[in-house]
């Protein structure tokens, strides 16, 4: 196939539902999923405009800088927000969310993220979900780093929107998201004021009906998201989590082997794993080291976590050998900046754990 | 270097301000010139978020599709809209624009298209520029595919909001859209209430006075932007745009010769010419004829023009063989339906346009 074809002609007509059913199938819901040609924050901004009024009351669950985007969209689209904080590198407990909801029951929807990536924390989405299921309010999800590392059961936990972005664990270039929605918020859509004509889901659904987009797409994007969703489905969503959980869990041992401290231990994310720069350290050296040493891209902390922590992630086509590599790296860029290290005491960490989920899977196989 | 490279690195902030200079270069203005990463629709609803509050008065030019959708977008933010309707194949007057902004002396802003798309007429830009700057309004262009194919003073002509999108001159694919904005609009903006965050222009001029996308950016289409960019300043804008006002010039003397009836003859545009499919036949059996036997993509009509006429675009990277090449399929597919066409004389009559021009040039040369 091309690598770029024109929209309207039968060529991507043919294309385009495939790709919306499989995108659906890795969803694993039996509501709608969509696309949209943004970045994931567009999606967000989709998930305020369609189903909701000026003045509506929103519960925000607050955990980090992506949080402060969900308060910011509150506020732009001039929603009521009720905001619930965690403290960096913790997480709203569903408790909390539960008594909001209580004290608020005129909520319309409650929004949080699956993984916090700036702090490496995850909400406990399964139990969220729940709460809010049993309510009027729509359970909104920014999933654009938890869809594909975290295990998301949309409709059995009630989640009526979940935001997802290409660059994540769908492993293409920025440049689209994907929203699934729900026949729930579909019918609280009805009477949402909001006004909105790019972002219009029921008008992308419209045409998505008839194997169309609304606004012209990202043809070159649609046809390598084609191919990618082909090997997620060939791998299996739950393949892919199970690799992204085991990747964070390896990365958190290594962490801790070397005498470094996790800053989300209470609630890690399998998405990315933030860690804390020895004390002394900034951890923008370390950042540094891993591009001008060995051209390794991982992320430094954001806003005032910036220098504090740093971050690696278990995204899409992350696997054992990049770990392998990259806390081989770390080891050597501590030991350069003087912190004491014994070399390979961090990769022998990941190694058992590899070796570990291995046999237990060996066993599970000759069982 | 890479086909992707990550957003927050400084390989990406080094690279997106030589794009943003670049692109300011091509569409000469000393405004601001920003990305949006999204289909040129919405760039279109930015220029109506960040100017305007609900209930302010514009101005609309509607001569199509393209026009109809500044009217639909007009309607979902509330504008109080005063359109100046135009038949299909038709442009609306200056005059009228000027008596329009006469009657409604509150008028916040003039928007229309330059070329209009879906009926290949233009707009006079200049006239309509040259109007609205002696008034408070905004003249907002949907240049989509009028940038890089007919000449747009922007300053000169008091163009305050100019629209462009990848895939037409700029010859990438779609998924980026450009947007300038110049003093008096940022002025306006400053007053605007409408609710907007992902298409926020002034976050996206303070992200990239920093050199960075306020959103995660579209990296690979920076990427192939920043190659266009750097062949089109090569080239030269002007002679992007003289080029396609030839291919346009052509393309109707070659209609003209097979006996076929231009949609749009008095305001033709040089990005895309409609011909009226020969009477008793369907536009979409020559769309197919292209595509079936030759594998050239031309458009049908839309909406109600769908069967009634055909359209050629002269965009970017077209030039006089695609043009030799698409006449004579044209005469061929004329031929087997029956339409009497002596081959070769379409054909010729674009090789007389292309061989005059050249001639003139040398002329030019040698004196």
């Amino acid at each position: 196939m091309a690598s770029d074809i024109h929209h309207r002609t039968q060529d991507f007509i043919k294309l385009y539902p495939t790709v919306l059913r499989d995108l659906k199938e890795v969803f694993g819901t039996q509501g709608d999923v969509l696309i949209t040609v943004s970045s994931g924050t567009g999606a967000l901004e989709a998930s305020i405009t369609n189903f909701f009024s000026e003045g509506d009351k929103v519960v925000i669950c607050c955990a980090g800088k992506f949080g402060e985007r969900w308060v910011e969209l509150a506020k732009a689209f001039r929603l009521n927000a009720v905001v619930l904080m965690a403290e960096y590198g913790s997480v709203v407990a569903p408790a909390a969310v539960e008594a909001a909801l209580n004290e608020n029951p005129d909520t319309k929807g409650v929004l949080f993220q699956a993984s916090e990536t700036s702090t490496g924390a995850a909400h406990d989405v399964k139990a969220i979900g729940e709460i809010t299921k049993k309510t009027g309010a729509l359970c909104i999800v920014d999933a654009i780093t938890g869809l594909g590392t975290m295990p998301l059961d949309i409709d059995g936990w009630g989640l009526d929107i979940v935001v997802g972005g290409s660059q994540k664990a769908f492993m293409i270039p920025p440049g689209l998201a994907f929203i699934s929605v729900s026949a729930k918020a579909w019918a609280q859509s009805a009477s949402a004021k909001l006004p909105r004509l790019y972002f219009d889901l029921k008008k992308e659904k419209k045409m998505a009906d008839k194997g169309e987009s609304a606004w012209t797409p990202n043809v070159s994007h649609i046809l390598a998201l084609a191919e990618a969703l082909k090997y997620i489905k060939e791998l299996g969503m739950d393949k892919l989590v199970e690799n992204a959980q085991l990747l964070a869990k390896a990365t958190r041992a290594a962490a801790l082997e070397l005498g470094l401290e996790l800053f989300a231990p209470d609630a890690p994310s399998s998405s990315v794993t933030a860690i804390k720069a020895p004390k002394g350290m900034d951890s923008s050296d370390i950042v540094k080291g891993f591009r001008n040493q060995f051209g390794s891209v991982i992320a430094n902390g954001q806003g005032t976590m910036k220098g504090q922590i740093f971050r690696i992630a278990h995204l899409g086509y992350f696997d054992f050998p990049d770990l392998f590599a990259m806390v081989a790296e770390l080891e050597i860029i501590l030991h350069s900046k003087g912190i004491p290290v014994e070399f390979g005491k961090g990769v022998a960490a990941v190694q058992r754990v590899y070796a570990e989920a291995v046999s237990a899977k060996e066993v599970a196989a000759v069982k």
